[in-house]
Protein backbone atom coordinates (compact mmCIF):
# COMPACT_ATOMS: atom_id res chain seq x y z
CA UNK A 1 0.00 0.00 0.00
CA UNK A 2 2.94 2.23 0.87
CA UNK A 3 4.34 2.20 -2.69
CA UNK A 4 1.42 2.76 -4.06
CA UNK A 5 1.24 5.62 -2.02
CA UNK A 6 4.29 7.09 -3.00
CA UNK A 7 4.28 6.62 -6.68
CA UNK A 8 0.83 8.90 -6.52
CA UNK A 9 2.55 11.82 -5.03
CA UNK A 10 5.49 12.14 -7.73
CA UNK A 11 3.91 10.85 -10.88
CA UNK A 12 2.59 12.74 -13.20
CA UNK A 13 -1.35 12.30 -13.83
CA UNK A 14 -3.25 12.43 -17.05
CA UNK A 15 -5.54 15.29 -15.77
CA UNK A 16 -8.12 16.57 -18.17
CA UNK A 17 -9.93 19.45 -17.34
CA UNK A 18 -13.26 20.01 -19.84
CA UNK A 19 -14.37 22.39 -18.40
CA UNK A 20 -18.17 22.16 -19.43
CA UNK A 21 -20.34 25.50 -19.38
CA UNK A 22 -22.54 25.54 -16.65
CA UNK A 23 -24.72 27.93 -19.59
CA UNK A 24 -24.80 24.62 -21.80
CA UNK A 25 -26.69 23.22 -19.57
CA UNK A 26 -30.58 22.96 -20.32
CA UNK A 27 -31.86 22.54 -16.47
CA UNK A 28 -32.76 25.39 -14.03
CA UNK A 29 -30.32 26.01 -11.50
CA UNK A 30 -32.54 24.01 -8.93
CA UNK A 31 -32.09 20.72 -11.04
CA UNK A 32 -28.58 20.38 -13.17
CA UNK A 33 -26.06 21.85 -10.52
CA UNK A 34 -28.15 20.39 -6.96
CA UNK A 35 -28.09 17.55 -5.15
CA UNK A 36 -31.48 16.53 -4.33
CA UNK A 37 -32.20 14.49 -1.37
CA UNK A 38 -35.22 12.25 -0.74
CA UNK A 39 -35.43 12.22 3.18
CA UNK A 40 -32.89 13.46 5.79
CA UNK A 41 -29.78 11.23 6.47
CA UNK A 42 -29.55 11.03 10.19
CA UNK A 43 -33.21 10.15 10.19
CA UNK A 44 -33.00 7.33 7.85
CA UNK A 45 -29.54 5.92 9.84
CA UNK A 46 -31.83 6.27 12.56
CA UNK A 47 -34.04 3.76 11.76
CA UNK A 48 -36.76 5.64 8.86
CA UNK A 49 -36.60 2.61 6.43
CA UNK A 50 -40.18 2.70 4.94
CA UNK A 51 -40.30 4.34 1.56
CA UNK A 52 -42.30 7.76 1.55
CA UNK A 53 -40.60 8.73 -2.17
CA UNK A 54 -41.86 7.65 -5.20
CA UNK A 55 -38.98 7.19 -7.92
CA UNK A 56 -40.71 8.37 -10.27
CA UNK A 57 -40.63 11.73 -8.88
CA UNK A 58 -37.10 11.36 -7.68
CA UNK A 59 -35.69 11.15 -11.62
CA UNK A 60 -37.22 14.58 -12.51
CA UNK A 61 -34.22 15.64 -9.87
CA UNK A 62 -31.73 13.27 -11.07
CA UNK A 63 -30.43 10.37 -12.78
CA UNK A 64 -27.31 9.30 -11.08
CA UNK A 65 -27.00 8.53 -6.87
CA UNK A 66 -27.54 6.33 -4.44
CA UNK A 67 -29.99 5.31 -1.62
CA UNK A 68 -31.46 2.18 -0.34
CA UNK A 69 -34.59 0.07 -1.04
CA UNK A 70 -38.04 0.42 0.72
CA UNK A 71 -38.03 -1.38 4.00
CA UNK A 72 -33.51 -1.30 3.99
CA UNK A 73 -34.07 -4.27 1.37
CA UNK A 74 -30.16 -4.22 0.03
CA UNK A 75 -28.51 -0.95 -1.87
CA UNK A 76 -29.79 1.16 -4.53
CA UNK A 77 -27.93 2.73 -7.04
CA UNK A 78 -28.79 5.09 -9.71
CA UNK A 79 -26.99 5.20 -12.76
CA UNK A 80 -28.08 7.21 -16.21
CA UNK A 81 -31.35 7.45 -15.03
CA UNK A 82 -31.68 3.26 -14.07
CA UNK A 83 -32.30 1.99 -10.60
CA UNK A 84 -30.53 -0.69 -9.70
CA UNK A 85 -30.97 -2.57 -6.09
CA UNK A 86 -28.53 -5.23 -4.50
CA UNK A 87 -30.16 -7.41 -2.09
CA UNK A 88 -28.17 -9.27 0.57
CA UNK A 89 -28.20 -12.26 -0.74
CA UNK A 90 -25.61 -10.60 -3.11
CA UNK A 91 -28.76 -10.75 -6.43
CA UNK A 92 -28.24 -7.34 -8.16
CA UNK A 93 -31.59 -6.35 -10.58
CA UNK A 94 -32.31 -3.41 -12.41
CA UNK A 95 -35.82 -2.51 -10.75
CA UNK A 96 -39.12 -1.04 -12.15
CA UNK A 97 -39.50 3.05 -10.93
CA UNK A 98 -43.22 2.51 -9.68
CA UNK A 99 -41.99 1.84 -5.91
CA UNK A 100 -40.82 4.27 -3.36
CA UNK A 101 -37.43 4.99 -1.31
CA UNK A 102 -36.98 5.80 2.13
CA UNK A 103 -34.22 7.47 0.93
CA UNK A 104 -32.12 8.65 -1.96
CA UNK A 105 -29.93 11.51 -3.03
CA UNK A 106 -29.71 12.12 -7.08
CA UNK A 107 -28.45 14.68 -9.72
CA UNK A 108 -28.60 15.12 -12.82
CA UNK A 109 -24.25 14.37 -13.66
CA UNK A 110 -22.47 16.34 -16.49
CA UNK A 111 -18.92 15.85 -16.44
CA UNK A 112 -17.08 19.43 -15.69
CA UNK A 113 -14.27 17.90 -14.58
CA UNK A 114 -12.17 14.36 -15.82
CA UNK A 115 -9.20 12.57 -14.41
CA UNK A 116 -7.45 9.43 -15.63
CA UNK A 117 -5.08 8.44 -12.87
CA UNK A 118 -3.43 5.61 -15.12
CA UNK A 119 -2.05 3.68 -12.34
CA UNK A 120 -3.41 1.26 -9.74
CA UNK A 121 -4.93 2.71 -6.66
CA UNK A 122 -6.11 1.80 -3.38
CA UNK A 123 -9.14 3.26 -1.87
CA UNK A 124 -6.91 5.34 0.58
CA UNK A 125 -4.60 6.32 -2.40
CA UNK A 126 -7.51 7.31 -4.60
CA UNK A 127 -9.32 9.29 -1.64
CA UNK A 128 -5.81 11.52 -1.29
CA UNK A 129 -5.81 12.04 -4.89
CA UNK A 130 -9.22 13.48 -4.81
CA UNK A 131 -8.68 15.36 -1.48
CA UNK A 132 -5.68 17.22 -3.91
CA UNK A 133 -7.61 18.09 -6.49
CA UNK A 134 -11.07 18.50 -5.45
CA UNK A 135 -9.79 21.40 -3.44
CA UNK A 136 -12.55 23.24 -2.14
CA UNK A 137 -13.33 21.75 1.62
CA UNK A 138 -17.11 23.75 1.39
CA UNK A 139 -17.89 21.95 -1.95
CA UNK A 140 -20.32 19.35 -3.22
CA UNK A 141 -19.28 16.66 -5.46
CA UNK A 142 -20.53 14.43 -7.55
CA UNK A 143 -18.27 11.32 -8.64
CA UNK A 144 -18.53 8.64 -11.28
CA UNK A 145 -15.64 6.58 -11.59
CA UNK A 146 -15.71 4.16 -14.19
CA UNK A 147 -13.34 1.05 -15.25
CA UNK A 148 -11.61 -2.11 -14.33
CA UNK A 149 -10.79 -2.83 -10.36
CA UNK A 150 -8.41 -5.48 -9.37
CA UNK A 151 -10.32 -5.80 -6.18
CA UNK A 152 -13.87 -4.85 -5.16
CA UNK A 153 -15.81 -4.90 -1.22
CA UNK A 154 -19.32 -4.14 -1.34
CA UNK A 155 -21.88 -4.42 1.23
CA UNK A 156 -25.77 -4.38 1.90
CA UNK A 157 -28.19 -4.39 4.36
CA UNK A 158 -31.21 -7.21 4.54
CA UNK A 159 -34.60 -5.94 5.05
CA UNK A 160 -35.77 -5.07 8.35
CA UNK A 161 -38.90 -6.75 9.01
CA UNK A 162 -41.16 -5.65 12.26
CA UNK A 163 -41.35 -2.30 13.79
CA UNK A 164 -39.97 -0.56 15.63
CA UNK A 165 -36.52 -0.87 13.29
CA UNK A 166 -33.14 -0.38 15.19
CA UNK A 167 -31.17 1.97 14.17
CA UNK A 168 -28.76 1.17 11.09
CA UNK A 169 -25.54 1.03 13.43
CA UNK A 170 -27.07 -1.50 15.77
CA UNK A 171 -27.56 -4.15 12.47
CA UNK A 172 -24.13 -3.86 10.75
CA UNK A 173 -23.60 -7.60 12.52
CA UNK A 174 -26.54 -8.29 9.54
CA UNK A 175 -24.56 -6.79 6.78
CA UNK A 176 -23.40 -9.56 4.09
CA UNK A 177 -20.64 -8.45 2.40
CA UNK A 178 -18.74 -9.56 -1.23
CA UNK A 179 -15.55 -9.79 -2.55
CA UNK A 180 -14.64 -9.43 -6.52
CA UNK A 181 -11.52 -9.76 -8.60
CA UNK A 182 -10.84 -8.03 -11.31
CA UNK A 183 -13.89 -6.80 -12.05
CA UNK A 184 -15.05 -3.56 -14.03
CA UNK A 185 -17.73 -1.59 -13.25
CA UNK A 186 -19.15 1.83 -12.03
CA UNK A 187 -18.53 3.46 -8.61
CA UNK A 188 -21.52 6.55 -8.25
CA UNK A 189 -21.12 8.81 -5.31
CA UNK A 190 -20.64 12.30 -3.58
CA UNK A 191 -17.70 13.87 -1.74
CA UNK A 192 -19.71 15.64 0.81
CA UNK A 193 -18.37 18.34 2.86
CA UNK A 194 -18.14 17.91 6.89
CA UNK A 195 -21.19 20.57 7.56
CA UNK A 196 -23.44 18.73 5.66
CA UNK A 197 -23.23 15.53 7.87
CA UNK A 198 -26.69 15.24 9.33
CA UNK A 199 -28.64 16.39 6.60
CA UNK A 200 -25.98 14.40 4.13
CA UNK A 201 -23.67 11.34 4.96
CA UNK A 202 -20.12 14.14 4.78
CA UNK A 203 -17.11 12.52 2.57
CA UNK A 204 -16.94 9.89 0.23
CA UNK A 205 -19.83 8.12 -0.25
CA UNK A 206 -19.80 5.65 -3.12
CA UNK A 207 -22.10 2.55 -4.39
CA UNK A 208 -21.15 -0.25 -7.21
CA UNK A 209 -22.30 -1.62 -10.27
CA UNK A 210 -20.44 -4.32 -11.79
CA UNK A 211 -20.65 -4.06 -15.56
CA UNK A 212 -22.83 -6.92 -16.12
CA UNK A 213 -25.14 -5.18 -13.34
CA UNK A 214 -25.29 -8.60 -11.81
CA UNK A 215 -23.20 -7.17 -8.81
CA UNK A 216 -22.76 -4.22 -6.94
CA UNK A 217 -23.88 -2.53 -3.56
CA UNK A 218 -22.31 -0.07 -1.05
CA UNK A 219 -18.76 0.40 -1.18
CA UNK A 220 -16.23 -0.87 1.40
CA UNK A 221 -13.34 -1.41 -0.38
CA UNK A 222 -11.44 -1.40 -3.53
CA UNK A 223 -7.87 -1.48 -5.39
CA UNK A 224 -8.58 0.51 -8.76
CA UNK A 225 -6.50 -0.35 -11.56
CA UNK A 226 -7.23 1.49 -14.63
CA UNK A 227 -10.14 3.90 -14.40
CA UNK A 228 -11.87 7.26 -15.20
CA UNK A 229 -13.09 9.95 -12.94
CA UNK A 230 -15.75 11.92 -13.93
CA UNK A 231 -16.70 14.99 -11.52
CA UNK A 232 -19.40 17.35 -11.47
CA UNK A 233 -19.07 20.19 -9.27
CA UNK A 234 -22.78 20.88 -7.79
CA UNK A 235 -23.67 24.42 -6.03
CA UNK A 236 -26.65 23.64 -4.55
CA UNK A 237 -28.78 21.30 -2.49
CA UNK A 238 -32.41 19.96 -1.56
CA UNK A 239 -33.83 18.17 1.35
CA UNK A 240 -37.33 16.56 1.23
CA UNK A 241 -38.61 15.71 4.20
CA UNK A 242 -41.11 13.05 4.88
CA UNK A 243 -44.13 14.56 5.93
CA UNK A 244 -45.37 10.95 7.86
CA UNK A 245 -45.70 10.61 11.70
CA UNK A 246 -42.13 8.69 11.92
CA UNK A 247 -40.42 11.45 10.94
CA UNK A 248 -42.41 14.02 12.78
CA UNK A 249 -41.54 12.30 15.70
CA UNK A 250 -38.15 11.49 15.07
CA UNK A 251 -35.76 12.85 17.57
CA UNK A 252 -32.88 15.05 16.03
CA UNK A 253 -31.40 15.86 19.62
CA UNK A 254 -29.49 12.78 19.51
CA UNK A 255 -25.92 13.11 17.67
CA UNK A 256 -25.79 10.19 15.39
CA UNK A 257 -21.85 11.22 13.90
CA UNK A 258 -20.88 8.46 15.04
CA UNK A 259 -23.39 5.96 13.93
CA UNK A 260 -23.15 7.67 10.66
CA UNK A 261 -19.26 7.25 10.63
CA UNK A 262 -20.28 3.09 11.67
CA UNK A 263 -22.30 2.61 8.92
CA UNK A 264 -20.69 4.13 6.25
CA UNK A 265 -17.52 2.33 7.03
CA UNK A 266 -19.62 -1.00 7.38
CA UNK A 267 -17.86 -1.45 10.92
CA UNK A 268 -18.19 -0.66 14.32
CA UNK A 269 -15.64 2.89 15.80
CA UNK B 1 -48.52 39.42 30.98
CA UNK B 2 -49.31 36.18 32.81
CA UNK B 3 -53.03 37.22 32.38
CA UNK B 4 -52.74 37.47 28.31
CA UNK B 5 -50.91 33.85 28.63
CA UNK B 6 -53.97 32.39 30.93
CA UNK B 7 -56.66 33.97 28.48
CA UNK B 8 -54.94 32.42 25.70
CA UNK B 9 -55.06 29.14 27.05
CA UNK B 10 -58.56 29.22 27.88
CA UNK B 11 -60.44 31.00 25.00
CA UNK B 12 -62.06 29.75 21.83
CA UNK B 13 -59.38 30.58 19.06
CA UNK B 14 -61.01 31.65 15.66
CA UNK B 15 -59.84 28.94 13.28
CA UNK B 16 -59.94 28.43 9.90
CA UNK B 17 -58.35 26.09 8.40
CA UNK B 18 -58.03 26.47 4.50
CA UNK B 19 -56.33 23.17 3.79
CA UNK B 20 -55.64 24.25 0.44
CA UNK B 21 -55.03 21.51 -2.13
CA UNK B 22 -51.25 21.09 -3.08
CA UNK B 23 -52.05 19.98 -6.09
CA UNK B 24 -53.81 23.43 -7.18
CA UNK B 25 -50.37 24.80 -6.98
CA UNK B 26 -49.10 25.69 -9.89
CA UNK B 27 -45.68 25.32 -9.43
CA UNK B 28 -43.34 22.16 -8.97
CA UNK B 29 -42.34 20.87 -5.33
CA UNK B 30 -38.89 22.18 -5.53
CA UNK B 31 -40.47 25.47 -5.62
CA UNK B 32 -43.93 26.01 -4.62
CA UNK B 33 -43.00 23.97 -0.82
CA UNK B 34 -39.58 24.49 -0.98
CA UNK B 35 -37.92 27.12 1.42
CA UNK B 36 -35.08 28.31 -0.76
CA UNK B 37 -32.11 30.10 0.86
CA UNK B 38 -29.28 32.06 -0.87
CA UNK B 39 -26.46 31.11 0.87
CA UNK B 40 -25.99 29.23 4.47
CA UNK B 41 -26.93 30.72 7.48
CA UNK B 42 -23.58 29.96 9.80
CA UNK B 43 -21.31 31.10 7.16
CA UNK B 44 -23.51 34.61 6.78
CA UNK B 45 -23.80 34.96 10.61
CA UNK B 46 -19.30 34.05 10.49
CA UNK B 47 -19.13 37.24 8.32
CA UNK B 48 -19.65 36.74 4.86
CA UNK B 49 -21.62 39.97 4.42
CA UNK B 50 -20.84 40.17 0.29
CA UNK B 51 -23.69 40.00 -1.85
CA UNK B 52 -23.51 37.28 -4.30
CA UNK B 53 -27.04 36.27 -4.91
CA UNK B 54 -29.28 38.15 -7.84
CA UNK B 55 -32.46 39.59 -6.83
CA UNK B 56 -33.95 38.52 -10.02
CA UNK B 57 -32.44 34.70 -9.70
CA UNK B 58 -33.89 34.56 -6.08
CA UNK B 59 -37.66 36.09 -6.94
CA UNK B 60 -37.71 32.57 -9.43
CA UNK B 61 -37.44 31.14 -5.96
CA UNK B 62 -40.42 32.52 -4.18
CA UNK B 63 -41.89 35.83 -3.21
CA UNK B 64 -42.01 35.74 0.49
CA UNK B 65 -39.28 35.77 3.19
CA UNK B 66 -36.34 37.99 4.78
CA UNK B 67 -32.81 38.50 4.45
CA UNK B 68 -30.06 40.78 4.31
CA UNK B 69 -28.98 43.50 2.01
CA UNK B 70 -25.24 43.48 0.56
CA UNK B 71 -22.91 44.52 3.03
CA UNK B 72 -25.36 44.07 5.87
CA UNK B 73 -26.99 46.92 5.23
CA UNK B 74 -29.82 46.90 7.43
CA UNK B 75 -32.30 44.11 6.81
CA UNK B 76 -34.48 42.76 3.90
CA UNK B 77 -38.14 41.22 3.48
CA UNK B 78 -39.80 39.90 0.54
CA UNK B 79 -43.67 40.49 0.61
CA UNK B 80 -45.98 39.84 -2.65
CA UNK B 81 -42.11 39.46 -4.26
CA UNK B 82 -41.01 42.73 -3.70
CA UNK B 83 -37.73 43.76 -1.69
CA UNK B 84 -38.18 45.86 0.79
CA UNK B 85 -34.78 47.83 3.18
CA UNK B 86 -34.80 49.31 6.40
CA UNK B 87 -31.56 50.42 7.19
CA UNK B 88 -29.90 51.23 10.17
CA UNK B 89 -30.99 55.06 9.84
CA UNK B 90 -34.65 53.56 10.35
CA UNK B 91 -35.18 54.55 7.06
CA UNK B 92 -37.32 51.89 5.04
CA UNK B 93 -37.29 51.38 1.22
CA UNK B 94 -38.40 49.35 -1.69
CA UNK B 95 -35.43 48.11 -3.40
CA UNK B 96 -35.05 47.23 -6.95
CA UNK B 97 -34.18 43.97 -7.96
CA UNK B 98 -31.27 44.75 -9.72
CA UNK B 99 -28.61 43.68 -6.69
CA UNK B 100 -27.64 40.71 -4.94
CA UNK B 101 -28.00 39.39 -1.56
CA UNK B 102 -25.58 38.10 0.70
CA UNK B 103 -28.04 35.90 2.64
CA UNK B 104 -31.92 35.58 2.02
CA UNK B 105 -34.13 32.96 2.44
CA UNK B 106 -37.85 32.69 0.74
CA UNK B 107 -40.80 30.81 -0.78
CA UNK B 108 -43.76 31.00 -2.60
CA UNK B 109 -46.71 31.59 0.00
CA UNK B 110 -49.66 30.02 -0.30
CA UNK B 111 -51.63 29.89 3.30
CA UNK B 112 -52.83 26.47 3.84
CA UNK B 113 -54.22 27.45 7.55
CA UNK B 114 -55.45 30.49 8.97
CA UNK B 115 -55.60 31.46 12.55
CA UNK B 116 -57.08 34.79 14.14
CA UNK B 117 -56.14 35.09 17.63
CA UNK B 118 -58.83 37.81 18.40
CA UNK B 119 -56.51 39.40 21.49
CA UNK B 120 -53.89 40.72 22.51
CA UNK B 121 -51.08 38.54 22.25
CA UNK B 122 -47.05 39.32 23.93
CA UNK B 123 -44.32 37.86 21.54
CA UNK B 124 -43.81 35.26 24.19
CA UNK B 125 -47.54 34.25 24.21
CA UNK B 126 -48.22 34.46 20.12
CA UNK B 127 -45.10 31.88 20.18
CA UNK B 128 -46.45 29.54 22.54
CA UNK B 129 -49.90 29.86 20.81
CA UNK B 130 -47.94 28.96 17.84
CA UNK B 131 -46.38 25.84 19.17
CA UNK B 132 -49.87 24.56 20.16
CA UNK B 133 -51.08 24.95 16.64
CA UNK B 134 -47.94 23.87 14.65
CA UNK B 135 -47.04 20.35 15.89
CA UNK B 136 -44.65 18.92 13.86
CA UNK B 137 -41.58 20.17 15.61
CA UNK B 138 -39.37 18.96 12.58
CA UNK B 139 -41.79 20.94 10.09
CA UNK B 140 -41.02 23.64 8.47
CA UNK B 141 -43.26 26.79 8.65
CA UNK B 142 -43.78 30.39 6.51
CA UNK B 143 -45.63 32.54 8.92
CA UNK B 144 -47.45 35.81 7.71
CA UNK B 145 -48.72 37.81 10.52
CA UNK B 146 -51.03 40.80 9.49
CA UNK B 147 -52.81 43.42 11.42
CA UNK B 148 -51.96 46.07 14.59
CA UNK B 149 -49.73 45.69 16.92
CA UNK B 150 -49.92 47.94 20.32
CA UNK B 151 -45.78 47.80 20.21
CA UNK B 152 -43.26 46.31 17.82
CA UNK B 153 -39.60 46.73 18.76
CA UNK B 154 -37.04 45.84 15.50
CA UNK B 155 -33.54 46.18 14.79
CA UNK B 156 -31.23 46.95 11.76
CA UNK B 157 -27.34 46.79 11.55
CA UNK B 158 -25.56 49.34 9.77
CA UNK B 159 -23.30 48.18 6.96
CA UNK B 160 -19.64 46.93 6.96
CA UNK B 161 -17.17 48.49 5.60
CA UNK B 162 -13.54 46.70 5.47
CA UNK B 163 -12.55 43.29 5.49
CA UNK B 164 -11.87 41.61 7.15
CA UNK B 165 -15.33 41.63 8.65
CA UNK B 166 -16.40 40.78 12.06
CA UNK B 167 -19.44 37.63 12.75
CA UNK B 168 -22.49 39.27 13.29
CA UNK B 169 -22.35 38.23 17.27
CA UNK B 170 -19.46 40.63 17.95
CA UNK B 171 -21.36 43.75 16.56
CA UNK B 172 -24.37 43.68 18.50
CA UNK B 173 -23.18 47.02 20.08
CA UNK B 174 -23.82 48.66 16.40
CA UNK B 175 -27.48 47.51 15.94
CA UNK B 176 -29.79 50.40 16.20
CA UNK B 177 -33.59 49.53 17.61
CA UNK B 178 -36.57 51.15 16.65
CA UNK B 179 -39.91 51.12 18.85
CA UNK B 180 -43.18 51.95 17.26
CA UNK B 181 -46.73 52.69 18.88
CA UNK B 182 -50.28 51.58 17.58
CA UNK B 183 -48.79 50.66 13.88
CA UNK B 184 -50.12 48.30 11.18
CA UNK B 185 -47.99 46.55 9.31
CA UNK B 186 -46.58 42.51 8.47
CA UNK B 187 -44.70 40.08 10.19
CA UNK B 188 -42.96 38.08 7.19
CA UNK B 189 -40.97 34.71 8.46
CA UNK B 190 -40.46 31.28 9.66
CA UNK B 191 -40.73 28.74 12.03
CA UNK B 192 -37.51 26.16 11.26
CA UNK B 193 -36.71 22.96 13.15
CA UNK B 194 -33.73 22.44 15.66
CA UNK B 195 -32.32 19.50 13.30
CA UNK B 196 -31.56 22.85 10.56
CA UNK B 197 -30.02 25.39 12.30
CA UNK B 198 -26.56 26.10 11.30
CA UNK B 199 -28.06 25.55 7.48
CA UNK B 200 -30.88 28.02 8.72
CA UNK B 201 -31.81 29.96 11.96
CA UNK B 202 -34.06 27.82 13.62
CA UNK B 203 -37.38 28.87 15.53
CA UNK B 204 -39.34 31.31 14.60
CA UNK B 205 -37.43 34.51 12.92
CA UNK B 206 -39.53 37.58 11.78
CA UNK B 207 -38.91 40.96 9.59
CA UNK B 208 -41.35 43.39 9.73
CA UNK B 209 -42.87 45.92 7.42
CA UNK B 210 -45.27 48.36 8.49
CA UNK B 211 -48.32 49.84 6.36
CA UNK B 212 -47.25 52.40 4.72
CA UNK B 213 -43.77 50.72 3.83
CA UNK B 214 -41.87 53.90 5.82
CA UNK B 215 -40.46 51.38 8.58
CA UNK B 216 -39.43 48.00 9.23
CA UNK B 217 -36.72 45.71 10.36
CA UNK B 218 -35.65 42.41 12.29
CA UNK B 219 -38.17 42.30 15.05
CA UNK B 220 -36.85 42.20 17.84
CA UNK B 221 -40.48 42.66 20.40
CA UNK B 222 -43.76 42.80 19.84
CA UNK B 223 -47.49 43.35 21.19
CA UNK B 224 -50.35 42.44 18.85
CA UNK B 225 -53.73 43.39 19.22
CA UNK B 226 -55.72 42.32 16.41
CA UNK B 227 -54.18 40.23 13.86
CA UNK B 228 -54.39 37.31 11.38
CA UNK B 229 -51.93 34.63 11.19
CA UNK B 230 -51.40 32.71 7.80
CA UNK B 231 -49.39 30.03 7.62
CA UNK B 232 -47.97 27.65 4.54
CA UNK B 233 -46.38 24.55 5.53
CA UNK B 234 -43.26 23.70 3.55
CA UNK B 235 -41.68 20.21 3.22
CA UNK B 236 -38.62 20.69 1.69
CA UNK B 237 -35.66 23.39 1.48
CA UNK B 238 -32.85 24.19 -0.66
CA UNK B 239 -29.50 25.63 0.24
CA UNK B 240 -27.67 27.27 -2.43
CA UNK B 241 -23.91 27.50 -1.44
CA UNK B 242 -21.99 30.75 -2.45
CA UNK B 243 -19.04 29.43 -5.05
CA UNK B 244 -16.63 32.08 -4.08
CA UNK B 245 -13.39 31.63 -2.31
CA UNK B 246 -14.87 33.36 0.97
CA UNK B 247 -17.18 30.48 0.95
CA UNK B 248 -14.97 28.07 0.10
CA UNK B 249 -12.58 28.91 3.12
CA UNK B 250 -14.90 30.02 5.51
CA UNK B 251 -14.07 27.63 8.77
CA UNK B 252 -17.13 25.86 9.74
CA UNK B 253 -16.17 23.83 12.19
CA UNK B 254 -16.46 26.41 14.59
CA UNK B 255 -20.00 25.90 16.58
CA UNK B 256 -21.69 29.27 16.36
CA UNK B 257 -25.30 27.83 17.84
CA UNK B 258 -24.68 30.58 20.91
CA UNK B 259 -23.89 33.27 18.28
CA UNK B 260 -26.52 32.55 16.16
CA UNK B 261 -28.74 32.75 19.27
CA UNK B 262 -27.30 36.06 20.33
CA UNK B 263 -28.07 37.30 16.60
CA UNK B 264 -31.78 36.38 16.44
CA UNK B 265 -32.77 37.77 20.04
CA UNK B 266 -30.41 40.94 19.68
CA UNK B 267 -28.57 40.29 22.73
CA UNK B 268 -25.85 38.73 24.06
CA UNK B 269 -26.48 35.22 25.64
Amino acid sequence: MKTIFKSLSISILLVFNLHVSTTAQTNANTTSGNLFSAGYAAGFIGGLYDAYYPYKQLKEHGNFGLGAPAKLDGELLILNGKLYQTQSTGKTTLMSDTGKTPYAIVCFFHADKVYKPGMVLTKAALFHYLDSVLTNINGIYAIHIKGSFNYVKTRAFPPVEQKPYLPLAAMLNKQHFFEFKNISGDLVGYKLPAFMEGAHISGYHFHFLADNKEAGGHMIDFIASDITIEVHTLNSYTMDLPQNDDFKNFDFKKDRKEEIKSVENGKKQ
